[in-house]
Parts: structure tokens; sequence; C-alpha cells
């Protein structure tokens, strides 16, 4: 995109959301359409907002005794073939190479769309006692999944993501593991994103190919769509059996470990626009925003502006802030729109004013809020001044959660719901048919999950009338 | 692996050298063999090196104003095909994608052999005046190249590595950029390694497809066979005259960049086992191994022991540096072999003995000499401790360098050489038919590189007799 047009204005949300979305993706320079059909260029702005994501992952990973590891990116198809339920689930969007060295490969080979598989016959060859366990092994990649419809960030071909793969002794501490690393997505989302998540167990249908539980997290657009945000699963033995996983346990038989795997994907860079993005484009929260803090000089050639915008950068530097002055030759006004549009959360004015009185004038995004503060303060308030906006943020996200989950008791009421987006809170008799009816009747709308809190809203299921003890959110998803 | 092998001896370096690698690769946990043919596991112990040399060189890019992309795995054929040197240097090694959600692809993927095509299509959309310039761009992935004959770390199928592409106004700054890339590499070797290299210019048969010049760092391993150990490439104008990426100059005149690309793999885990390891097993350089210190209670069951232990672990952790007590039911001298194979640095032994006395048994891994020092003076030591132990490993490579360079004026001295291991330094025509005829005549070696260093040894080739002024390292190679 050329420097002139940049600074445009952009479509408004309640427009056409699906065109602001676009439009900030782009003009925040997040990411950029690659000539390979289906897939995209990861700019700098938006891949800084993954690492930040990765940094933290990581270290959260370390605290559950999760350890990196790399393995191939393609999957042998006759290898991929063995776990019947995990094919039929992803068969379908797989791209595969036939040619190796200008020849043709007698097994071709599937450029991963997860990992289950390697991971499988890696543990294999691996683990052959109850001393090796519990495995813990987490990868960072990416994968490719062929799709028709694509859009940045949130169905793509090849999308960057993290995939934890584990293996236990028993059941036990295999569904543990489950939600504990849905928590730690959890806490991903409170702690770093500002997203406020709803967690749940997934329906039957809902849930991942060759799992026997899929926990997920789902966060709620703008546009009052829901988005999956991660997942969590627990596997069961079925790949174990699959691969031939077995143990010598403490009792000295032969067992079959429990598995589970877990991911998150550069997805969540779309839940953060579409949480907290506006009409001015991104809003990030400074926990991820790769410029914390910008400061914009005022009749920057004034004598004393910019190096004191240097002081101030360099003592808010020091605090480990993440801080960029712009000494561009734009005018303010520019300055302003090009730092909104990328969302940084903070913005300081500095100029001969100021100067003078020895302030500072601060704005921030999330709000447009105004506050003067003496120099001097700088450094002791901004930190807490960047906490208060991550606050602010999560509240805000979390009221308009909250605001749109609904308890419906008749289809006409699921119906109103789904249009109007949100979720609907329902009993559901469990039945995969009438899960399978909302879809036909609210163009689209599919049971997001069974959430954690099961404190019934009724007793009876809207779709066919009979006696319903599960509580379910149903919703349009991206 | 099971358990009960992993202390078993290695074969030893003189005996069969490559032998020895492997040995050291799998015993060591560095790798395992994947299922899928001439790919490899980066285990957890190996992935972590590769992460540190990550972790240096993402604030070295930084410091040279690099930023992270992520650019698409996959490249169209019709796309690769654009530059003719460039395709001809890679097809033959190419792993093409032909099949995409069940259906033939109408322009196959290749999966992406290096990215220099990408990235270019990608400036051509970004760059269009030299006000978008330089760009400065990274990307952290795996390439795969298809191999026939693969070994850990050193060639195989699919690698890890990082590759800056970058733009440029004029040749000189993107001269600079090549340069400055391969001295990054140098110091990656001197401060973090403990790799000395012969840095130089690659001779054009040698060179990067597509490269005008290429600029290298060579490591010379234990068993005197040099390695390529990272590359930077100054492109010329040749990709972007091929992708039609063009800018307006400051002169109102369109103008086309000049490009460089630069790039370190996980050869370089090749190297540091090469280079440092021995009889015992893997030597690590502090400043990359994933454990440096770990502590070897003596009679763990005694009172006091293993508190005590857990004492100097915190003490160590709190400086940050990575520390590990082996409280496993394991012997303590099944437990020095293993971290000997597994090359931590530096051993603490401590039993009642030492506890009676206020004291630990240090062990140099890289030496074998013991140190007693009081359990109060670990805090202010061990980092110096493990400093020095750096510059041990870094002067002992360097000797082993130095002492491998050969000044040959003959074909027979030249043979004698690199028979015997070592670069052989001579005077060189320039000719292509001369260099070819090396490698006949020496059973493989190749030109290494035209060192920077480049005060004559001589006046003539020793291959046609005529006048020659160009010094070159001849070496056989990985």
């Amino acid at each position: 995109m050329s420097q002139q047009n940049k600074n445009e204005a952009i479509t408004g949300r309640d427009a056409d959301f699906a065109q602001w979305y676009t439009d900030v993706c782009r003009k925040a320079e997040l990411m950029d359409y690659s000539s390979v059909k289906g897939f995209i260029d990861y700019l700098p702005y938006g891949y800084a907002i993954w690492e930040e994501i990765q940094s933290y992952l990581n270290k959260r990973f370390k605290e559950n005794g999760a350890e990196n590891v790399y393995l191939p990116m393609v999957i042998p198809q006759s290898l991929f073939d063995r776990e019947r339920a995990h094919v039929e689930g992803f068969a379908p969007e797989c791209l595969v190479a036939t040619i190796g060295g200008g020849a043709k490969l007698a097994d071709p080979l599937i450029i991963r769309p997860t990992s289950e598989v390697l991971f499988s016959d890696m543990y294999k060859r691996l683990v052959s006692s109850y001393r090796d366990l519990p495995k813990r092994y987490n990868q960072w990649c990416s994968v490719v999944r062929w799709e028709k419809t694509t859009r940045p960030f949130l169905r793509g071909s090849e999308f960057l993501w993290q995939e934890g793969h584990c293996l236990f002794e028993t059941q036990k501490e295999a569904e543990k593991n489950a939600l504990d690393m849905l928590n730690v997505y959890d806490e991903l989302g409170r702690d770093l994103l500002a997203i406020p998540f709803v967690k749940g167990v997934k329906t039957d249908h809902e849930k991942f190919a060759g799992a026997v539980n899929t926990y997920a997290i789902e966060a709620l657009m703008h546009d009052g769509k829901a988005l999956q945000a991660g997942t969590s699963h627990y596997l069961g033995q079925g790949f174990a059996e699959a691969f031939g996983i077995h143990f010598l346990g403490r009792d000295n038989k032969l067992d079959t470990p429990h598995q589970t795997s877990w991911g998150v994907s550069t997805r969540l860079l779309g839940a953060i626009i579409m949480v907290h993005g506006d009409d001015n484009g991104l809003v990030l929260p400074p926990s991820v925003a790769p410029i914390q803090v910008v400061i914009v000089p005022i009749r920057q050639e004034a004598e004393g502006i910019l190096d004191e915008c240097q002081k101030i950068s360099a003592s808010l530097a020091k605090l480990g802030l993440r801080v960029k002055i712009d000494d561009s030759d734009h005018t303010p006004g520019w300055k302003f729109a090009e730092w909104e549009m990328k969302g940084v959360p903070l913005r300081i004015e500095f100029g001969p004013r100021d100067f003078a009185g020895g302030t500072v004038m601060l704005s921030k995004r999330v709000s447009g809020e105004k506050i003067t503060m003496k120099i001097d303060d700088l450094e002791k308030k901004i930190p807490a001044l960047l906490h208060e906006i991550h606050e602010q943020m999560y509240q805000k996200a979390l009221d308009f959660l909250n605001s749109h989950v609904t308890v419906v008791h008749t289809v006409e009421e699921l119906k109103a719901v789904l249009d109007k987006g949100g979720y609907a809170k329902m009993m559901w008799c469990g039945d995969e048919a009438c899960e399978t009816k909302v879809k036909e009747l609210t163009n689209g709308g599919t049971a997001r999950c069974l959430p954690f809190d099961q404190t019934p809203v009724g007793d009876t299921c809207p779709i066919c009338g009979k006696k319903a003890t599960k509580v379910v959110y149903f919703a349009k998803a991206y």
C-alpha cells in the first residue's frame, strides 16, 4: 500500500463489518494478501503481536512442564490413514505433495493439517515404560488446510499455531491436562488479550476429528458472531491404539497411554481486531501491542522538543516499555490518525506549550480520554495507566459479552437472538438431530459449547419439546 | 530409546567419526529419526539449543533494523520459474504439491526451499518510493530440499532456519548489509557457540543460485572437514528485475532496488557437536546449553543433602542460570556419564562430606578439571567460571583451526593436506577449470572461500601454473 492512501478513513463497523475488518487488517499493516491464492503474508506489525502471544504461552507451557520440539511438516499418506475418524475429518482439506526431486513419490506426503499422527508415531518410539511418562511436548509451526473461502487470520490455507501433544498413564491425568491447558488459554485472554471467553465442552458433532472430548474457549465479536479461539482435546486411547503406543505399567502389565492435544492459532489476531477495534481502526491491549506508547511531537522543529521526546522515550524504554517517537515529516493530525489506526494504546503529545509547563498530554486509544501529566510523573504513572487501560478494555469486552447472552425457551426466541447476534443460552435434549435442526432454522447457528456452568435454565428442549438436562450456547460463528 | 541403553558408551571419534556423530545426536537426545524418510524429529534438548540461537539472533537482527515476518510455505511453480539462475539451482531439490482439497492444482505448489521468490513478490506490492526503503525483513521457518542422502542437522529434507531478505536504494547499502549480517553470524560464533569461523566470499561456482556475491562463514570440524555454517548474499538487482520491483528515486526517476538475503540454520547444531564434542559425548558452550549447571547429589538419601542442593539450585537460578538437580534413582556414576553425554558445561557434586565442609566439588565438562568451592562463593564465582569455560572452548577451537591451515604451493602439498584434513591455503588463478580440477585431484575438495585477508602466499596457481593473485581456502566439506 502506498504512503498516500494509508491515512484514509476506513469503512464503518456498522456499515459493513466484513469490509471494516479487511480494511483494518490492511491499513494497520497487519498482513498483506500473498500472490499464493488463499495464503497471506504476516507483516511485521501483525507478526509482532503473535510473538507476544508466543512469549506469554512459552512461559506458561514451561510452568506446566511442556517442552518445545519440532516434527516434520509432511505426513506420509500411509501413516495418516491409520486413525479412521481423524482421516475422515481432515482428508477433504489436505494439500498433498506427490513429486520429490523430480520423481513421483510412492507414498504421497500430506502437508500437516495438524500433527497428532506424527506425535503418536514418535511417541511409539520414545515410550516403553511408565517411567517414560508423562510426555508433554509442544510445537510452534504452521499448518495447511485447503480452504475455498478465506479471510485474514480467521480462515486461510495456512496459519500459524502451537500444538501441544501429551501422553499420560491415566485418563485422570490426561483429562486434567486438557482442562489445565484450556485454563492457560483462558488466562491468556484475561491477562494478555483483554478478551473474556465462554468456556465449555463441544458437542459430539462439533468436536475434533479423533477426540473423546473437545474443550473450547469461545470469544464474541462486535458483530455478535462467536469465534472459536482455542481448543484442548482429551483424545482418549484412540491414537495410541492406532499407532501401537504401549507401556509397561507400574503393575508390570502392558498398558495404553491416554493422550491430549491443545492449540491456539493466529485466529487470536482476528479476535483482538473484532473484539476491541472501532471505526478509527485497531485498538490493541497494551500487553500485546508492538508499540505501547507513541510520542507525537507538536512543532517538532521548535528548539528542545525532539530532545525532550528522546528523554521521555528513553526513560520509558528503561522500564521495559515499547515506545516509539514519530518524528516523520507528516502533520500531527496525520500521525494521530495513523497511530489510532494501528491501535497504539497510549499517545503522548508534546509541544512547546507542554515543554514550558513541564507536562505532556496523554490520550488513551480505548476511550479517547485525555490526561495532562507532569513529565516527572511519567515513569511512575505510565505503567499503571497501561494496566488501567487493559482492565478497561477487558471490562468493556466482558460487559459486551454479558449483555449478549440471552436465555431462550422457544424456537422464535432462539431465531430472534441468532438473527440479532450474540449467544442463545438454552436447554437441549442432547439429540444431534435437534442440533442440526437449529442450524436450518437459524440460517447457520451452531452449538458453540456446553458451558462448564450447567445450572439449568429450564427443563425442555425448545426444538423437540422433550425433556432436556443440558445447557448449551448456540450462536452464529466464524 | 529405552532408559536401559541410554548410558552405554558411544563409538570413539577416531574409530569412526560418522558413527560417533550419529551416536551423540541420538544418545544426547538431540533428535530422533522420523518415520518420514529423510526427515528428523527435533527433540526438546536439541530444539532448546536452537531456541537459544534464535533468542541471540533476534536481538542482533533487531539492532540491525530487521523485523520478523511470516510468508507462505508454498511457492506457485509459475512464480518460481521467473528467476532463471535461481530455478536451475533449486529445481532438482524441490518437493511439489499437486493436489489440494482433493483436486489437481492448475499451478503446482513448491514447498519453499528458500524464499527469495516470495519476498521479491511481496516487495513488489509494498515498495513504490525511496521512502519505502530500506526494507529489512526476516523469517524464522523450515524449508524443504529433497535430499537423497541425509545426516542429522547437516543435510536433511527439512531444516529449520532464518532467512533475512532486504531491499536498499543503492548497491553500497546492500553490500554493507550483506557484510554486516555476516559479521553478526561471526559474532554468534564467538559469543554464543564458541566457534571461530573463516570468513570470506564464495567462488562463482560455489555461490548461491541467483546471487552476485555470496559471503560465508566456514567452521572446521574435528575430523578436518569444513562446514559452511552461514551465508549472506548480495543479490544485486536480478530478483528485483525478474519480479518487477521498482521505486521512484530521490531524483524522481524510476530505479531498481538492490537486494540481500542471509541465513543460518540448524546446521549450527551439527557444528557445535563436531567442533566441541569428545569421546564422552556432547560438550556444550554455556551460552547455548539448555542446562548450564547440573547438580548431582551424592548419597542423596542422607539428611539435608537434597535440601541443600535445592538451596544451591535456587540461588543459581535467581542469577538467571539454567540449573537442574538430578535426584533420579540412578547411581552418581550413571548420572555423571549421562550429563557428560549431554554436554552440560558444569557439574556440581554434593554429598555428606561436602556438606560437613561447607563446600561443593565442581567438574568442568570441557577439561574434566575439578575444583573445590565454598558454597558461599558459588553465586559470585559460577557466572565467571561459565564465562571462563566459554573462553577455554573458544580458544581450544581456535587453536585447532589455526593448526589446520596449511599454505600449499604444489598439487602434492594440496593433496596431502586435503587427505589429512584441514584447510589448504593457496594462490588461485581464478579459473573455474582449476577449481574443478582440484575436486578431481583431491577426491572432493572444494573452494570454501576467498578469505577477506588476501595477503598473497605466492604468485602462481599450483594447478595450471599460471599467474595467480587470489588467495583461496580449499577443504573437504560437509
